[in-house]
């Protein structure tokens, strides 16, 4: 069977989904996106999803397309038709189509494509093998608490990691603290058995998988500290995972060839793979999604 | 008659041209871009955009699409049949369509597409009538020297000037010097008549039009310093100008709303203008490109 996109009020078979040339996200990154989590055949996260979506359109001043609901029923469309029960529903807005010139164009429609991919289940065997995650330097933009298509830092950081073989690339700013992985958030277990990821600014993503593991983790009476962290801390750290909705929490056992703890998925890590895939099925995403910067 | 664009392999016509959703260049920003300017009906820096093409290339490990000659070759029959004798050639190089993941893929081809647009002629007594800057933070990423199509940061930063009625932004860097326009390079004339412009670094593109006003300079004795300038210096600057294929040498009367020198365009500003204008009709662009960074 084939797939399915949705793009611009038409659902077409994936491969003859299209856009045309002078659509901004094309021409200038001139667009944001969301990835949904598909699991058990339902979007996790929606709300969350949304309210960042809210943040990237109004700090970037592009028009919702449709409505929350309208895009939510479209993206649940695009699940149903490509039978997707596990995977990721993806949804790229842009300002539109218009004749090539920096400025915003006036009187134009915003773009909205939304595609599906089917993925194995959540398997808590092989996110807690382990992964290698290298330190690399943070070169991109100033506002990547918007989730914008400009990903090009992002990619070349994740082809010098996977070269280098490690699964995620961690960028570090100019002070030594490591800001987020290329796709997703980053967080180590402190010799103390203190949780600590980045505290949201203009220097990282609010990762919605990020926020539902705060919300378990301050649930089960975890004890977190929301704060940088340097790399020199990460590699004395007891534990560490990266998050994302395609990730889930998965847990990192070498960071620079060196490996962390004791080589293995730390135990607060597989507890907190345990909370987050408990919290998502009792309360579908986070719930406190009404800050994002 | 309409317009016709070259989409990897066909001519076909600009409304109905289109790329793939899951080009890289949609998903990612995972691709370069060249403007050439067109003028009497011939490319000007043929060599020059190729050249600084390869830089952008060659950084992201993008394959060449086509070899240079055979680029020249559709470029200029995109000139050709859309009877441009005054405009613009645009040309996108992405890493071509694959499924969405961060990393390179394998075994996929990069893709092409080249459009045109007509534009008036040359003015010089519109380009002499000065327009206004504006300067604003320069929060872009720390490759600039790549001619990518990440350019979010460029677009807001562009319309931020227009909003408060400024032709163009300067972005300025951590330390308060002038790094360059949005979609120009900046240049300032001192109280000693020197023309200053910043040098070339990972801070900024290296301009076409840019290396031939250098060279045009250069060539008729005209006092040159390449270095960086802060915005205290251009707002005592003698004049101001910015440049880029489309703006060709244009005046700078106003920075921040004061007037720079006398508020008209300066003498040497329209002596670069004709001496630019010169230039590219006796050497056809800068010749001196061969390194870009």
């Amino acid at each position: 069977m084939s797939r399915i996109a949705y793009v611009n009020g038409r659902y077409v078979p994936h491969r003859d989904a299209t856009v045309h040339i002078e659509d901004r996200g094309y021409q200038f990154a001139d667009g944001v996106y969301e990835v949904f989590a598909v699991l058990g055949g339902k979007l996790i996260g929606e709300q969350g999803h949304l309210d960042r979506l809210n943040h990237s359109l109004t700090e970037l001043r592009i028009d919702w397309p449709l409505g929350r609901a309208a895009l939510l029923v479209v993206c649940n469309e695009v699940q149903r038709r490509n039978h997707v029960q596990n995977g990721l529903i993806y949804l790229q807005i842009t300002r539109g189509v218009a004749p090539r010139d920096h400025p915003f164009p006036v009187n134009v429609e915003s773009a909205l494509v939304v595609t599906a991919r089917k993925t194995s289940p959540m398997d808590k065997e092989a996110l807690s093998k382990g992964v290698e995650v290298m330190t690399v330097p943070d070169i991109r933009w100033q506002r990547c608490d918007i989730k914008s298509v400009a990903l090009l830092p992002n990619i070349l950081a994740k082809q010098q990691a996977r070269e280098a073989g490690a699964f995620e690339a961690w960028q570090v700013d100019a002070d030594g603290m490591v800001t987020e992985g290329t796709s997703t958030n980053a967080w180590i277990v402190t010799q103390e058995g203190e949780l600590v990821t980045r505290d949201i600014s203009n220097a990282i993503l609010n990762g919605i998988t990020r926020l539902a593991i705060l919300e378990a983790a301050e649930e089960a009476g975890v004890k977190l500290n929301v704060r940088a962290f340097s790399v020199d801390e990460a590699l004395q750290a007891k534990e560490a995972f990266v998050s994302s909705s395609t990730t889930h929490v998965k847990a990192v056992t070498r960071i620079n060839g060196q490996s962390v703890g004791n080589g293995h998925a730390g135990e607060l890590t597989l507890r907190m793979l345990d909370l987050y895939a408990d919290y998502i099925k009792s309360h579908g995403g986070p719930e406190k999604t009404d800050t994002w910067n």
